[in-house]
């Protein structure tokens, strides 16, 4: 039998070493084991990231931790076992106030089968958030797993986009011990540019059609490209758009026949 | 505050008279509060339903009440708070070996808010099945819901395929108190119309590319049309679509901006 620690710590660092920037990691976001076997199964896909905005949509609670911690790590360990791939979930701002309370849900999660996670400032100081960073470190290290760490600034989503804050909290992160830097809400190509060229670790950013295409991405440096909500929209507005040819008494979508891949 | 009893009472009425042959209710199963926000926003949507297959996938399991109860009921509940549409719950054979359990799965359904339910006679003998049925329906009156109960003959996916077989089921079930007589796997028109013809009570079939068309069922005197896992199936192929167009490096699907409705 293999030791679950021994797995999950090469399945950290297999999803490590996929961060190349200038050839990104791109990660297609899974809500629940059929979103995670269907992009599983998809030819090159890698490693799978969760979304916390789908799995809480999927249990009916808006984003924002709303969703109590249990429900999302029941999901997140459904996926990790469904799915052999590296998984980084998304764990919003560590569903806990400090570092401590952070590094906690963290263990959690690595016990779920979660070999990185998201980690967002939002509310929190750069300093602030810097200390939860160290303290996840310490505490994953504990557990034996080289735990992806991707830190998020918020600087575009809920500050004022000053690019120089988040490239700030980006160096504070990865003094800290991040592996990963991901600002969402960044959209131009020569702001990514600048932001990638500042730090020293790989750089996430949410693809969007808003956004300069994967190529440009790639081109600028990018080691890591997610999506978000974006692909439960996908799945949301095909089944939107099926059940009103479905609803208006049309013709049957083709689709109706496939199913998602089995375990 | 309205009585959340009287509430459901309510709610199984309106799903009930939704039930018309020749102009068929139309489910588009949903497994989740996000898929069912989605298929309640379609113009026209006047009632939901579950689809065992489809929660139980979402969840890692394969279907045939491999499933816990707990986690399939969690899921109803979750649908039933999340939207304000008759909800009706497909709950298998019913989660137990016989009438008194089968009995017990309906009352809770009930409490997590359906207010009607597919139970499939599987495994059971059509006398057996029939023992159900009416236990159900003497709980759920006591329950104090109108539950509209969906009784399935598993004749045509399980049997011989004999039309005078599952028509005799039928008969036994609804002479035993069902609403609706369910008959998955039948796909001849002229067979449709005589299972129509033979049965007193609604009849409901399978739509999928395979079937007659929605019209030619309507006309058959169907009264109620359901997807089973087909709706996962075109969510699932969105997003295998989406998910090989990004991990190629290709273009963002616009539907990546789309989000189900909020609560």
């Amino acid at each position: 039998m293999t030791d679950p620690v021994a797995a999950n710590a090469e399945r950290a660092q297999r999803l490590r070493e996929l961060h190349v920037p200038g050839d990104p990691l791109v990660l297609v976001n899974v809500w629940d084991v059929a979103s995670a076997r269907t992009v599983a199964g998809v030819p090159g896909c890698q490693a799978l990231a969760s979304a916390s905005w789908s799995i809480a949509a999927a249990h009916g609670f808006a984003d924002g931790e709303q969703i109590p911690l249990e429900l999302m790590l029941a999901a997140v360990e459904r996926i990790a076992a469904a799915v052999e791939l590296p998984l980084s979930a998304d764990l919003e701002s560590g569903f806990g106030s400090g570092p401590a309370e952070v590094a906690e849900t963290v263990a959690r999660a690595i016990a779920a089968g979660a070999v990185g996670a998201n980690l967002e400032d939002g509310p929190r100081s750069p300093a602030d958030h810097a200390a939860v960073v160290a303290a996840v470190r310490e505490r994953a290290g504990r557990e034996g797993v080289p735990f992806v760490i991707n830190a998020r600034s918020d600087e575009y989503l809920l500050g004022e986009r000053r690019l120089e804050r988040a490239i700030e909290s980006g160096r504070q992160y990865a003094d800290a011990g991040a592996d990963c830097i991901f600002v969402p809400g960044i959209t131009d190509l020569a702001e990514i540019e600048r932001l990638v060229d500042a730090l020293e670790l790989p750089v996430n950013v949410l693809g969007s059609p808003a956004m300069p295409s994967l190529g440009e991405l790639a081109a600028a440096g990018v080691g890591r490209v997610s999506f978000g909500p974006g692909p439960l929209g996908v799945a949301s507005a095909a089944l939107a758009q099926a059940a009103g040819e479905l609803l208006d008494g049309g013709e049957y979508p083709q689709e109706l026949g496939h199913r998602p891949p089995a375990g």
